[in-house]
């Protein structure tokens, strides 16, 4: 793979530079790897993001206006270290406690919470809603060890809007565990991106086969099944998230009349023409089951570098979801007007 | 490749089938193959949109609001017939005449041509305004000859927007010509994208070369030069452009104060993360030419299947598109909210 890049150890340095330019303005570099709004007025409650790099657009790029306020950016794949955690927490605190919100990962969590630590010595107050919305990685009732994948998108969406209204960090805290619990993901890749530093492959599989529930830098899922047609695949990843609502005893099961966010995301180098052709047949199992699709998400948000693969995550909303969803939000990763396509 | 696809032979049926389902109510399929708009007030003048399918999330996904009335959408790489963009042209027309805008590809101008001449026998009047960015496809005094490649979407947000305040469709055509004037684009290739119905890789690339001007299709450029870093190619391929603004007699060189937009594509593989590395260099570049970067647009919008490769396009504005860059806009290929980055 010829990438587009100077130094191969320098990336995410690079990556995060130009993330500032993209946003012209409304954000600046903070610190050794942050990237903060400039304009997070006193007494808001703040809600932190953050990540390793490499996954573009996300973390780093749902940063904006109602938003984040900032994020915590790793290295290529890693996770933030404390310190940078420490200078965004710092940033992005107006005085009413800063909300963590990430993808369930060991070192992210490690990091994040010792950065969590050397903030409550600057008074800081933080709480923390991790984010595993990977039915794949574990069964309904180990759910919170789950990894977070795309799903991620429509959380930090909801809390971000949310983040624009609450007085309370308790607040903000609570809705953003609500928008979890109501986000399940299934993911499959097709081949493998590439480590910049290194030029190889994240992992390897069959020209055959495709990794079901597989992770966005390759970690295992349910197994390898023969490579197949975008409607049959689609049938069978949607199945996996319908009988995770129903398998797990804290959330209904999905049912006729719910209202729900669907996103179908790409993992790299699987194109528009097939998350398009793949959305074709969710909406109509969907739609066949009686869900009411509220709005719909599509296209490369979770990435790992040129892998090809895709995923589907279903949020189920309520009036309060329902609300914060209609506001408009803008960023690198995900931009929407006021409303709802459709609406 | 591995393509998560159902049958070959029908990409572009579902894909556009998809798309309707993707705006989730906002537009529906007409006609054989067509996406429009269903709350096109009367009296409005009507923009169209097209080309050839396989490159999405354009031409089709810049139907929305606040963007195109409607797309006349061809098979994978090929002009939409006739009687597609006949039928197109019938379901946008709301008595104010029809505006085509699109890319300079002969099949598509034949095709849309003998379209307009099929809707004046319905009485429907139609004028044509053909984006010609790609620099490298033509020398300024034959630019009319030149390609239509990513600054497509700036012109027709741009004329998306105009045409919810406009008048006349003379009015309407003005604007868009005034906003392809001030687009100029360059793009490379480095490795190719493949044809659904054949698996087979659309040109040959060295594993050590980049393709300087290459169409999205992989069309002749300025020849191959080697591969190199970031920085150096991003100033390459910025160079070109800002001398084509200097040896075209019909505009002004880019000066000190002038305000612009800057798009960073990705033709597919390539990842976000090179793109912003890109831009990083990019607004460098430009900032020290004294140059005042308005908006920044960054992404896969233009793509050619999973090919790899970037493109830079330049918009000069002036206060009329300032104006009517600011304006939000909703659709699968690009959204905003109201003002702009930095506002």
């Amino acid at each position: 793979m010829k990438k587009l890049i100077n130094n191969p150890l320098k990336c995410a340095d690079e990556l995060v530079e130009g993330l500032v330019e993209a946003y012209n303005g409304e954000c600046r570099h903070v610190g050794a790897r942050s990237i903060v709004k400039n304009d997070i007025p006193e007494g808001k409650v703040a809600l932190l993001i953050g990540g390793g790099s490499g996954h573009e657009p996300i973390y780093h790029g749902l940063v904006g206006r109602n938003l984040a306020d900032g994020a915590a950016c790793g290295d290529i794949f890693a996770a933030p270290p404390p310190n940078i955690v420490l200078e965004a927490t710092e940033a992005v605190n107006r005085g009413k406690g800063v909300l963590y919100l990430y993808g369930n990962y060991a070192g992210d969590v490690l990091n994040f919470d010792l950065g969590a630590e050397l903030a409550s010595d600057d008074d800081i107050e933080v709480r923390t809603v991790l984010i595993w919305d990977d039915v794949c990685s574990a069964p309904p009732t180990q759910k919170h060890n789950r990894r977070g994948i795309a799903g991620l998108v429509p959380i930090v969406k909801l809390a971000g809007a949310a983040s624009q209204k609450v007085s309370t960090l308790e607040e903000l805290e609570a809705l953003a565990k609500k928008a979890v619990l109501q986000t399940r993901s299934v993911g499959v890749s097709m081949s493998p991106g590439s480590i910049p530093a290194t030029g190889k492959p994240t992992f390897d599989i069959d020209e055959d086969k495709i990794g079901l529930g597989m992770g966005i830098h390759g970690e295992p899922g349910v197994g390898e099944i023969p490579m197949t047609t975008a409607d049959e695949l689609t049938a069978q990843m949607l199945e996996l998230i319908i009988a995770d609502f129903e398998k797990d005893e804290e959330v209904a099961a999905l049912a006729p009349g719910d209202e729900i966010l669907l996103l179908v995301n790409s993992l790299g180098a699987t194109t528009m023409m097939e998350l398009l052709i793949a959305l074709r047949k969710a909406k109509a199992i969907l739609t066949e089951r009686g869900l009411k699709i509220y709005d719909v998400l599509i296209g490369p948000f979770v990435t790992c570098q040129e892998m090809s693969g895709i995923s589907f995550s279903i949020t189920r909303l309520d009036d309060e979801l329902k609300g914060y969803w209609d506001m408009p939000c803008q960023s690198v990763c995900y931009s929407k007007m006021e409303g709802r396509n459709g609406g």
